[in-house]
């Protein structure tokens, strides 16, 4: 069984094929520029799809919601304008006559971990992305858990302090707003332009890698601001153990290159605010899919339902019934 | 099929015959202190049950945790000393020769609902109980998810306010520190302790009620107490709605007899904080099965199991297999 995996983002696009053991047969990632919308970028993505050279039994496809993954269509995705309505199923099968399925990425992601990568074998799991958003993904006994309308999983909108700055979403406080890697790069900006002593005031474009980098070299500033995100880093991944008690949670995405300096005081962070033995029991690692996790996510999306045979989108094509 | 409910406590102990509709063929509530411990109190629950007057078919029995539901064996329970290591399963069987399941009381609880009460028909769906704690169970895909070891649902323990009061968890700015009746009653203790002006002043104690009413009343601290107390319930409720995208949310227990000065605030907070459209889609009601949730969660745990057929404890006795 061979899968096409497509990751669709707002800015890059990864398309490959995997097989079942996770072997990436071919892969290749393109620009897919927001602003050029899906009668540019759409093509663009299916002939890259092509020029992989291998044939599939289906394709997956992750991408940022919202989304309705019943009917295999886009809703009003922020960062991807003019695709509104696209049923990106129907456009995959009647390309390539298999069948497609269509899936939120962060739920992609975490079954791509489930399936292919640090949670391999384990039934009851959380998986965060962490980079400029903070997205999540829950396995439920060894399925995706979507609740009851494929929105569950926002890990990074809940609150963790009740005062906390507004967030994007309209919130305030949200875990996203205090630990994410856009977090991390703003409220190091905001302490810097205060006038406090920093090194990042020579820096051109203050990230989360530049906190990092300064905070390991010293800079106390960074060092404060960098501390006080994974100390809510720490809190946020805490909740959701309280709230879910799984054995196991994946952390992934750019921040996550950070390694020891974000897992070390998360997992401490754990340990002391989950209750025992739930924060003794429960494991905190990085992603294994690394950059591809997108890819994997997608490919694994495909693969839990055809193992299913079930919630197949109900899609007319002139292609071989894989059921 | 009829089920003998029993819902264990540290200062009273409901036991109840009810059959698969719904109906309460007998109940009794007996005083079962904790100080006797399970010597004294195991035989008068048990003798409450014979006094029922009722044959079964199964025994439900709900209590707080630590527990060992695979066992059917109670581990530290804090307010039950002396009852670590009793094998409640095999005491109701080998009493009743009938099959006897354990389970935490807020699963049980979150079931008794989606069985017999607000949350009938309802898949995915979470109870939180609000009395002197708080607690919660979740009901996913129209099964109670216990997480990877029985610990899920911890609603109360997960932070709203990462620099808030010490919780007895050993945590701090925990829910159950914010909004429970405890949390209501201590809080507004400390303030009136503080010098401030308030009709509370004249009150012998100081209750999550007494605060109500004294709000309700025009008590200017009283209702500052109370409002905030119900803004971090709501931010807890978001956060579980948020992370878990249920379509109902329940909530049981003793404070919610404030009704609509409890639900009111609530709802309006989960549809500020949680994003479009999960916060809208969310129904957020009381408990339906009030003061006889306890029993109503204990049946539905037996009814759950016995109705899917596994799961069930491997204790012999002499009794009739309902399999």
């Amino acid at each position: 069984m061979r899968i096409l995996g497509v990751d669709i983002g707002g800015t890059k696009t990864l398309v490959g094929v995997v097989d079942e053991t996770g072997t990436v047969l071919a892969k290749e990632r393109i620009e897919t520029p927001g602003a050029l919308g899906p009668g540019v970028n759409l093509p663009a993505i299916l002939n890259a799809c092509d020029s992989l050279g291998h044939t599939f039994d289906a394709v997956g496809i992750g991408c940022g919601g919202p989304l309705d993954r019943r009917t295999g269509t886009l809703l009003d995705v922020p960062n991807l304008p003019g695709w509104n309505g696209v049923c990106l199923t129907q456009v995959f099968e009647e390309r390539f006559k298999v069948r497609a399925y269509l899936d939120n990425d962060a739920t992609a992601a975490a079954m791509g971990e489930h399936i292919f990568g640090a949670g391999k074998g384990v039934d009851d799991m959380v998986f965060f992305t962490m980079s400029t958003g903070i997205g999540g993904g829950i396995i439920a006994g060894g399925k995706p858990y979507r609740g009851s309308a494929d929105y569950a999983g926002e890990f990074g909108h809940h609150t963790i302090k009740t005062d906390g700055p507004e967030c994007r979403c309209g919130s305030r406080g949200c875990l996203e707003s205090l630990a994410s890697g856009t977090a991390i790069a703003r409220i190091a900006g905001e302490r810097v332009r205060a006038g406090n002593a920093s090194s990042l005031k020579n820096v051109t474009e203050i990230t989360a890698e530049a906190v990092l980098h300064a905070a390991l070299a010293g800079d106390e500033l960074a060092r404060e601001v960098w501390d006080e995100a994974m100390e809510n880093m720490g809190i946020g991944v805490a909740n959701v153990v309280s709230i879910l008690n799984p054995s196991l949670v994946i952390i992934g995405g750019g921040v996550t290159r950070a390694g020891d300096a974000l897992f070390e005081p998360v997992r401490a962070v754990v340990k002391k605010r989950v209750m025992k033995p739930i924060g003794e029991l429960v494991k905190i690692v990085p992603a294994a899919n690394g950059d591809l996790f997108g890819l994997y996510g997608a490919a694994a999306i495909a693969l839990d339902e055809i193992r299913q045979y079930k919630e197949i989108p109900n899609v007319d094509f002139a292609g071989a019934d894989l059921h």
